[in-house]
């Protein structure tokens, strides 16, 4: 069902236009004439009407506005698929009652930090290693990631701790030696609308972790994991990290109210990121534990043994033993909520 | 400590002019020459420099900018004072290990639906009970609240249950009234910057619950608070109750990083207010759940006994029994954070 | 005419309640059913439905959502009077042909600059002294204003100049002496929600030059202007001066489409003040120039004789010199346009 | 030039080792010891610190703070080239005192209605014709443009009127077909941050047209530029094309303030595009002189000779009569601002 809104000059002749238009495309037209505005109502399956057909009568005579009511996603929504999607890696399930842990350096840069700290958070309890191999970085000067010499390390870390890798894809032409080695693609923020990328890990099997833009509504996140679904690829797991705003004592504003709206509206698993959403060590355990207490399936959490040594983000990275205790009280969180970690 | 940068063509004139003026105020320079820019450190007590006088650097020849190091508030920092302020209010600590609840309707409508929703509300633990007499609304045709008679209203009912009062002030005017009937003043989010306002309730003993602006920096809301407590006035409670952004499926989006940054940076209690923070019933739980995870001090929960009647706020207030079940769970995330409620 | 959409599960039963609520209220009910949402038309004058009343329907059972059609303002709009207003003041049109310039410094200061000042933008084309006697500033602790005394002095000033004066209302109680001295009363940025304020201003005959919030919406902006008229007093300027963004760059982020945006939907005048909007000296004259192209019936720009000394905003005050060849630059760019300064 | 700030809490051990790893890395170090901060500022040219070594001093122990001084960007700066940039293509001069525009459908769709539009614009005088043949789309169920045959109407149309070809990429695997079509690559705003892509372009000498991304600071945009110029290419051109805000009467805010900025901060040309600034076709005539009046370089202009069947953002759209009226304006405004179109 869509509404098309006329302003207060609207003619019958224009009127008739519009409903020949749409009796054209196998519609209905349901007219309200109300004293300023008329209103048509739509009647259909309008979900086939893609956003540009919509637009075609915006701009035609009379229109002051068209109104979707129906969701411009379908495959990633809950009406579409009500039981909650779960992923299995692994052994490890993310999307079910148990919390999922995704913990890690920023960026890949040696193997035996990498090994260390991989060894130290699984130990605490994280399932999964994270490490950048490709980074995107503000300026062209910055360290950009080791590239598949990172890929190497992050097999090695698996091969030695059998924690599965997650790890973040720039390129479309990097796929080959991505698949290789990662276990969870990562897209980063600033991808989220690189829809040539967004299609290319749609066409694996392989478990995608889409991260939110960082000015992205909850709507267009749902809209790129539907561009992934659309390929076939439905192992898409949804990440909330922060948005931008005026606000400037945090890095970005963690929008933890996307987490119960994105499990109302889909059925794919929600996990948070603490770290980049606020940018700040000691704010990390604060907003993990109330990411866990607002209904995120997971978190991906920045750990580093030597932050101060960090190639980026050293800021906003815990070193282990922060972590450790982390994960202690996040245990209780979960459990206050009926989950478990 | 404040710093004065210079461009690439300051000159030693240019930084003579400068040095004499701060000389002239007391303040000793620290002059250091890049190759690009020069840095003029300001050693001495510079929070007695207002941002006026700041700014008058920073209109001198040759200065580039002007930055700020000290804090621009004072007797709300944590550096002025360590230890958390508590505030007791008709026996209940705001501020202390138990975390207080502030329930009720958005607006006082009529006698016996208030007492019917404070009522129920103690019963399921909430201490204090809110509702507005004056009500700021966008609209001048809308419901504007009762006024005084909803002052008494509120007196009638803390009369019959015990509960404290907490209700808004919206004009200096009313001050009198206000004084009479309430236990806390609460100051809107739209007048966070009402600076008259802000003065005005600083010149009593009475606790204020200021709000955030929609478009305010946590910088700014510890400045409302000093505005405040610069009259005398201590007993300043923070809330956090959402920021608007580009995001639309909520109502505005609670920034529940201000609460432990908040935290850090002033000993002033903290309460979150997640019933505006999203706008939608269905969301309040887990928001309110993930604020005392994150740290808060307390909530204010809008809740009504016929939502569908409420003559504002309807589609975010909370049935007495969803109150009720969310008092249980409520209960279980504080004590996994080492609090009660 | 509003709309009120039903989600999937929307029952003969609930669809009956809605319809039989709109019919009590007389209004008819035009319903569409759509495969999976069904749509009802309120048919009728709608404009007399009040938010709250808006907001009861959003809380009835099956109701996903309330769409409303109808502009809230009223008074304000552009259909309810079509041609623009002008209003007239010491014999200055504001909403005319002729652009009107309104110069002066952030805050009265003393009279010798004040005076000095309003001599030069006089002869340099301006029209209106602007000066605040009470001053919104963020820190207790900074410079307030003159207060009365400060009137008075703006007062001196049209004595010796001729020039009508705009100045700041902050308080309601200082409405009187305003009153007595202003020809054109500022509602500031941060109490342009201060509803009391617009009240009080709405019951007197004198212009009023009302500036948008930092975070107000343009609907929100027009609502604040017909609080002030829904009072009797139909002589409202707005003001555009820049939003609150991301954006650091910049003070603000002037929004110039607000000028055609505004002048679509409102008969009203539209000012617009690029000082506050950049707040940096450099960028005024490229944007003053830019409101004049959009269609601004008006500029309000801060000029100082001695800007380095300024108690306030002294870096984004022109010197008198250079507002001088703005106003030849602007003169040009008006007639570009079809108008003049 | 950079500055460390240390808190209250800063010992001589923790000021020593600071004082020590920067002389480790040739730098020297001004210390001024403030009452409650101290202030490191570091000599030498800091310029060579990346973001990353910048960042690990920010994790030392009584590290509060570190500013950086120093713009990020060098080769986009103005202090690195003081003379405006000048780009020449077929004749036409990019960043010269004409003011050039570009004009065309949002995307390619058939050859026809692209050759009419062509012929139209440039009888107008627009000098560039602008199409998408890949079209960077929210939803995967939308047009995502012609591909290769789009490009090949270009050529055509390119062939029939001599007008240069302005057109998008989204994928580094398209470089070979649009270098072999375009005159200038656009990058879209989707993009300003995939930074392989703007690696991709920058290895080639083809001018290369650079959208600020929707929420991208004006410090981002001068980033990405640099990412493109690190590789070689300085043919830049930036174009503001509207921000994400809190507003929704409009697309999105076009920040015409970001012109005279970027003109302030880098020696690149600067173009607007209004048609997605503001989403909305009776205000890009306004928005299209304000722009010209705050000093941009360039118009980007979506025209369309069918609006109302464009298959997309056919509602910004000018038909070729109004875009006829326009440009004899903009020549007003041009000339009014010592330029001409």
């Amino acid at each position: 069902m869509d509404i098309i809104v006329l302003g207060p000059g609207a003619t019958d002749k224009k009127i008739q236009r519009i409903v020949r238009k749409l009796e054209d495309k196998g519609f209905t037209a349901n007219i309200s004439r109300g004293t300023e505005r008329t209103v048509i109502g739509v009647i259909g399956d309008t979900s086939k009407i893609t956003d540009e057909e919509s637009s075609t009568f915006e701009s035609m005579p009379g229109v002051e506005k068209v109104l979707r009511i129906i969701q411009p996603y379908k495959l990633a929504s809950r009406s579409f698929k009500s039981e909650d999607t779960t992923i299995k890696i692994n052994g490890h399930v993310i999307g079910g009652r148990k919390i999922q842990v995704i913990a890690g350096p920023c960026a890949v840069e040696n193997l035996p930090t990498l090994l260390k700290t991989a060894k130290e958070v699984k130990k605490a309890g994280a399932a999964f290693i994270r490490g950048g191999a490709y980074k995107p970085r503000t300026s062209p000067y910055s360290f950009q990631g080791l590239g598949e010499e990172g890929l190497r390390y992050l097999a090695e870390v698996k091969k030695q701790t059998g924690m599965p890798v997650v790890t973040e894809i720039m390129d479309p032409r990097d796929m080959e030696a991505i698949l290789q080695y990662a276990d969870i693609i990562q897209i980063g923020a600033r991808n989220m609308q690189n829809f040539r990328l967004l299609l290319e890990v749609g066409s694996y099997n392989k478990p995608v972790l889409l991260k939110r833009g960082l000015c992205s509504t909850i709507k267009e996140l749902l809209m790129a994991a539907e561009y992934i679904m659309s390929k076939g690829n439905n192992k898409v797991i949804l990440c909330e990290r922060g948005i931008r705003t005026f606000e400037t004592e945090t890095r970005n504003t963690l929008d933890l109210s996307a987490v119960p709206v994105l499990k109302e509206l889909s059925h794919l698993p929600v996990v948070v990121d603490p770290s980049h959403g606020v940018g700040k060590r000691q704010l990390v355990a604060p907003m993990a534990k109330a990411a866990v207490a607002a209904g995120a399936d997971g978190l991906i959490i920045e750990v580093h043994a030597h932050p101060e040594k960090a190639l980026s983000d050293g800021e906003q990275s815990l070193k282990p033993e922060k972590f450790k205790t982390l994960m202690k009280e996040l245990r209780a969180v979960a459990k206050a909520v009926g989950r478990e970690i």
